[in-house]
């Protein structure tokens, strides 16, 4: 890729970011009535329900600060970035100090889980609106929500097991991957006095020990404790776009250490692997779940094609190419940005749909709701922006 | 049809059961060493996961019973139904008398739900167990489980509602349906003074009056506990199938009571409302999911075609032709029937596919898992053969 390329490549994420992506969401989803996001939509546009995900309100006030601080301080970026963290505040927390994730139009709560993502995507905004807002309560409820995270995910038994742990004790990449995540984006926003990046240490390291299997090939999304596998369907269930978000998020860290050639190592590994695992040889893109062995999942929508694995991989091989100049990975750059935007950008509407069948055709009209809101598309765009930028 | 085709019809039915569903599962799936039945079997019919279903534990142990007590009382049936309920009993029961939703291969907890479907199979288990080896304990046992699942199920708070009930009270048509047609497998198995009948009575009338909705033209899955409608994604969710399944219990209620003009009208009613909903015009078979007013639904997965409702639409097509003498149903028979035969039947390993994409080609090779077992089709088959031949 020449710098005209990498130019004409960030501008383009740039465009779609600004003139395609947030000018869906936004001001539509805000609600100025109740506070909080919207984000129930259909393809084009109208509010199909005006419950509220909690997930929602912490990643796309994330965002919004995200680009107060790093793209432009536009006066409406910050205030709607503060009008979700209010909700969140105000609603969204329940009287023992775990988050809901579901709430109605008014905020009364409608579901809580046995997961603590909720608290990660507000620790997040926090972080990114303290940074925005040169606002130091906000970084002190940051760190304050990183903590109760940490804490709800590392007690033992605080938050119910899928599987009883009496039986078959368990653990995820999703608690080592998003706290990593959060971590980084605290230290972006707030600084480090050294336990941050303490902590992300410690995460990359129970990643690479006991989630990375090189007698498999791969990397687990469940195992032990001990990290060993456990040969039943979750045991065997591979999440590559998972996988592969976690991979760029270990380039993210090479790349904030001034690169560091043994977490390169890592997380290109990661990404070869669940590349090899996770692409589609038949129709193109990436398989949601499959099986270690190539058995039968329980998941039976395995082989649909969901919006975000793409934007993770676009990320990643992104990260990849530039860290490495490795032509392979300018390849699958290219080859996930095309099939991507072949199949999940709608040229009538705006955005992505969230949800294809196997051979890439639409199978949902939903533009967002439980899961999808304006955070995963918008965020693969602005850090390949960003990343293009800062190499270019 | 003529009585030479109904005969002809009832052998498919009977030989299918026997000759293909049946040879399928036993003795394959009966567990000599730890009990019990395994239920994870891939196209071949080779074992992926050891692990145990509670559900197909109740569901197989009846299936078997039933054949017993109906079909021919084969040894073998009876002391398999048996192995499954002795496992239910040593090992599915939770210290607090609810069971469990998943156990290990040695009958270890690792799943418990808050549904109490578990306790509804078992209780069907127990009656047509009692029913077959006219065995007493059983009977009792059977009534004692039914009365835990009514308890479970009426009593205030006990079960955790999906949605926090001081915000959005709720209340799902699984409940009243599954429990008529347990009152239902009560009442053949071990008789009834009336208080069957009146508990069908009221399932039958709450389902008319809460979750069928005229104005609508269809049956709704959730409803507020006063039967509004929910303007919400979930109050908005049909599920063709499902309510099918609802429409058939009810006709055999009206055959049951030797022909009742008022239930028989309202079974037809629902059959032929949800059949408008789920039929894919384009594709053939029936939908997963589909939403009231044609807005996207939140189960991404809404437009697989799974094999237990074109069961539940098979029987409940055949039933209403046999009812009302009514052309057009004989038409909806052929039209489930053929589409699913050509589709789900596996014609090298036998038995049925469980998925399949909204285009009808396979979308995994899993045979059983949690929710697929020797259950849907079986009893399909050996409900369309009796009814065929009840009728002949």
């Amino acid at each position: 890729m020449t710098s005209a390329q990498q130019q004409a490549l960030a501008d383009e994420y740039r465009d779609r970011l600004l003139n395609d992506t947030l000018p869906f969401w936004f001001p539509r989803c805000v609600d100025e009535t109740h506070g909080g996001y919207f984000s129930f939509f259909d393809r084009g546009g109208s509010l199909i329900d005006t419950d509220k995900s909690v997930w929602a309100q912490g990643r796309m006030a994330w965002l919004l600060a995200t680009l107060h601080a790093t793209v432009e301080p536009r006066p409406e970026w910050l205030s709607w970035a503060r009008h979700g963290i209010d909700f969140l505040k105000t609603h969204c927390v329940d009287a023992d100090g775990q988050l809901y994730f579901q709430v109605d139009r008014e905020g009364r709560p409608l579901r809580k889980r046995r997961y603590a993502y909720s608290e990660a995507f507000m620790a997040m905004a926090l972080a990114a609106y303290a940074r925005a807002a040169a606002d130091d309560d906000a970084a002190r409820e940051a760190r304050q929500m990183f903590a109760a995270f940490r804490h709800l995910t590392t007690a033992p038994g605080l938050l119910p097991a899928k599987t009883d742990p009496s039986t078959r004790p368990a653990k995820s990449l999703g608690i080592p991957m998003i706290t990593m995540g959060v971590a980084q984006t605290l230290r972006e926003s707030l600084g480090d006095d050294g336990e941050l990046r303490a902590l992300i240490d410690t995460c990359i390291e129970e990643i690479r020990s006991d989630f990375v299997h090189p007698e498999l090939e791969c990397v687990l999304e469940t195992v032990a404790p001990d990290g060993s596998f456990l040969d039943h369907v979750d045991g065997r269930l591979l999440n590559p776009g998972h996988a592969i978000e976690a991979a760029w998020f270990i380039l993210e860290e090479s790349r904030a250490r001034g690169g560091d050639a043994d977490l390169t190592a890592l997380g290109l590994q990661i990404l070869d692997w669940m590349w090899a695992r996770g692409w589609d040889t038949e129709h193109g893109g990436l398989l949601s779940f499959v099986d270690v062995r190539g058995l039968p999942v329980q998941e039976y929508w395995h082989d649909m094609k969901f919006w975000w694995p793409h934007n993770e991989a676009i990320i990643a091989t992104l990260s990849a190419w530039l860290l490495t100049g490795d032509a392979l990975y300018a390849r699958m750059h290219d080859q996930v940005h095309a099939w991507a935007h072949d199949h999940f950008a709608d040229a009538v509407h705006g955005e992505w749909y969230g949800y294809l069948h196997r051979d890439g055709s639409v199978a949902s009209g939903l533009k967002g709701g439980l899961w999808k809101s304006a955070f995963h598309l918008p965020r693969m765009q602005l850090t390949c922006w960003q990343l293009l930028t800062r190499a270019g």
